[in-house]
């Protein structure tokens, strides 16, 4: 098996077993308490936050460990506008941000405070301009990411924090994918990370909160971590955290260079070797680590399922995955493809043969999954799309593989056609779009039903790559809330 | 070094350490994904949690794995709360519950809420006709724990939850200290432990809410845990939880009577050889591993300095450790003296001749530090206070020991004479009163000036213990908030 999902959770490294390992000896006493095993236990305490500190660019006491990432987002923003709250209730985030973020802003807007998000370009990045925009008198906050966790775009986090320490608002730093490979730069007012990103153990976040930042701690008093952390701590798993971040970031240049690299080459191949695949993400200003891509006609977990034959652990921010009924908000938010996305996250070990073995396996899988989707009884293979691929991998998209069915060929004129897809899951309604408007006379237009909520972002986007016009969405009544007729026009 | 301190956090598990090996190499993969390694972790959690389930008496999906006890404990009232908060705002809590749920409940006032504390008898223990008397319509979540963690005394939990179960008010049951014994019986609707208590890893909590019981999830939304502990797991950190409880519930019941026998030796020994001594918490309803002792004239931060100089880490809720400037909540609310507290909660693995050890150190180290602070420049060895006691260790509590200053001794008629210990820590006030009182005539009143908050539990009790007369407290004007002069009158 190899494990490409690094950015979900990566593989544990060696030296975090190890220090694991001797503090699980020496640290597991309550560092509070006074008496010799206690103090012991203190002295790890501080040592792994001293040395953790330094590899955030903070101070010590400007750091608290807490119990996951998540825990570090929920904290600094709910402390940040707990502490800032006289000035204002508007929460500021990107739209690319975490789950943890948006779940965090949900949850500020039902206390009855206001969320205002920043959306990103095609390729996932927020603009300086935007953020500068949106700060109003009344932002108690602004969180941004170091970078994407789905899509790998790096955010301009240090000119945003000049934005933000211009306009006196803190600026909060998710940095949970970025913090293996250096430093967050800039002035930015807290940060947030997670220790299972870098190869460290489950259970450890970081949460530094810079000295002159307003903050009152959110929960029910505790005297453990300056009060952003309530609760014993796991001290094993903290020394394990703080050595193995030390241990990633030893080489972390030589190996930024060397996964670089082996993701470029994913993305040349992909968008070569796989017909109608999107890559996505900015092409320079990105993760070394993460490359992600989607495919029409193409189902997220049947894809993760064929690879998962071939070896290949991988995640999908598509919907059509058994544990999401929606597309991810970070696509959806970039308006890029969703259907067959496929996120590849390489570890910190990954071999060029590997990466090789990969490229090799991906268009076979996605084929299979295209003809699959497309079996008798009005799949795609009857409208000639999944044949094409299979006929001519790699082959230049024209007009020439979106020959249609022979009944509609033959007509003349313009015509109106509606295609009912409701009740079917991602990537069906695409994929009937895609079967019925080449059949028709150009200035044609399809009607699509749909009430997946995916079709929302794949019809759109499948317009964009085959160079369709998108002519728009009307609400269909009584088709629930994602039920809306989407119209296209074919244009060549 | 013998640890005693496993109330506080015990030495960890041999299995703990195997289990969490063992899943280190499996584990470290999120739970929640589709793939492999995904799937492989889902098995080991959901194996964790059956089997914890199983030692809790509950179902595998009423058990949420949080990050400790303390979040457990948060979340289960914060969540009970909120889905009960049509009902009422109104939370219950005996007096002598964990810091956590008394932190919670300060939180909860501060938010609107209001919070009542039924009160115990001098042993620590609760009657149920209080909570009974106690539970109003609007009462929405009561806590009590099942047995205490400062002084070891159980409580009726059976019985307050049928009291509850009538009333309508689901009881959360913090069982930290209990559950490593048995599971907890009755009618509870919440219960909340922690893994480190039972020689678990840190970073494990566990927050069993039965089926039907009102529960809002008080976090930011999160799909982990039944949205009951967001973020990402420490997975190893669950299965050694997990194994680690099945393993100390395999022998607990020898290993609770023989650690009981051992407890019963500690305070019969203490209360015989160590003059001045109080022993705290119930005689018999109680843990089978935890004692307590109070000692006059002795601060709290001395003793656990000369135990450990003698080789025994222990613990204290004296006022007069560096941690903390009042004294244990729980010895206040039980009304026992607080000066020169040990608790001593036994780990598993101790021998008797660990315990005939400290038993023999005990007086030694009671003495040693009474006499220094009776040192020169007006000790109480002045006032014949522990050279008594280093005379006749072991005499019975007469007036003889209680001779006072000669320059005291001859007069005849009632006074009253003021002592002014204002700025000086515990156990100082007591000392002076203990120097003063007896030189005078029996009817004299001794007024004494403290600032010290531990005064206000500490001469009361010393009267108690001495047979003399307290007559009360006065507020003093421009002595900070525990100023006051504290009036006893010599009654033998």
């Amino acid at each position: 098996m190899t494990y490409f999902d690094a950015a979900s959770s990566a593989p544990p490294h060696p030296v975090a077993r190890e220090a694991f390992l001797a503090a699980w000896e020496e640290g597991w006493a309550d560092p509070a308490r006074l008496h010799r095993e206690g103090r012991r236990a203190r002295l790890l305490l501080d040592a792994a936050r001293e040395g953790t500190a330094d590899l955030l660019g903070c101070r010590p006491d400007e750091l608290s460990f807490t119990t996951s990432g998540t825990r570090a987002l929920h904290t600094g923003i709910a402390g940040s506008l707990a502490g800032r709250r006289r000035v204002g209730r508007r929460l500021l985030v990107s739209a690319v941000e975490h789950s943890a973020v948006l779940h965090a802003a949900e949850a500020h807007r039902a206390a009855g405070g206001t969320a205002a998000e920043v959306a990103p370009d095609r390729t996932g990045r927020t603009a300086v301009a935007d953020w500068s925009t949106a700060l109003t008198p009344d932002t108690a906050l602004a969180v941004l990411q170091s970078a994407n966790h789905e899509v790998g775009t790096e955010q301009p986090v240090e000119e945003v924090a000049e934005v933000c320490g211009t306009a006196g608002v803190p600026l909060l730093v998710d940095a949970a994918q970025s913090v293996p490979w250096g430093p967050v730069a800039g002035r930015w007012s807290l940060l947030a990370a997670s220790a299972h990103k870098w190869g460290g153990p489950g259970g450890v976040g970081l949460l530094a909160v810079r000295k002159g930042t307003r903050f009152a701690p959110p929960e029910p008093h505790d005297e453990r971590e300056a009060g952003r952390a309530p609760g014993f701590p796991s001290l094993p798993a903290v020394v394990a955290a703080a050595a193995s971040l030390r241990a990633v970031r030893a080489d972390a240049d030589t190996e930024a260079a060397r996964l670089g690299e082996l993701v470029r080459l994913v993305r040349e191949r992909v968008e070569r070797e796989v017909p109608d695949c999107q890559v996505v993400g900015h092409p320079e200003l990105r993760l070394p680590h993460v490359v992600t891509f989607s495919c029409l006609y193409a189902d997220g977990e049947a894809l993760l399922d064929g690879l998962g034959r071939e070896g290949f652990s991988v995640s999908s921010g598509s919907s059509c995955t058994s544990s999401t009924l929606t597309p991810s908000h970070v696509l959806r938010a970039m308006g890029v493809l969703s259907e067959g996305n496929v996120r590849v996250s390489l570890p910190r070990s990954t071999t060029a043969a590997e990466v090789e073995r990969f490229l090799t396996a991906v268009p076979r899988v996605v084929a299979a999954v295209r003809d699959r989707l497309a079996g008798p009884g009005g799949g795609a293979a009857e409208a000639g799309v999944s044949a094409a691929w299979a006929r001519h991998p790699g082959a230049p998209e024209t007009g020439a593989s979106d020959a249609g069915p022979a009944e509609l060929a033959g007509a003349a004129e313009a015509a109106e056609v509606e295609v009912d897809a409701l009740g079917r899951r991602c990537p069906i309604p695409v994929i009937e779009l895609a079967k019925a408007l080449p059949g028709l006379p150009v200035g044609s237009v399809v009607r699509v039903l749909a009430d997946d909520a995916a079709a929302r972002l794949d019809i759109p986007a499948w317009c964009e790559m085959r160079g369709q016009e998108y002519l728009g969405e009307e609400p269909l009544a009584g088709a629930g809330p994602a039920g809306s007729a989407y119209r296209v026009r074919r244009s060549r």
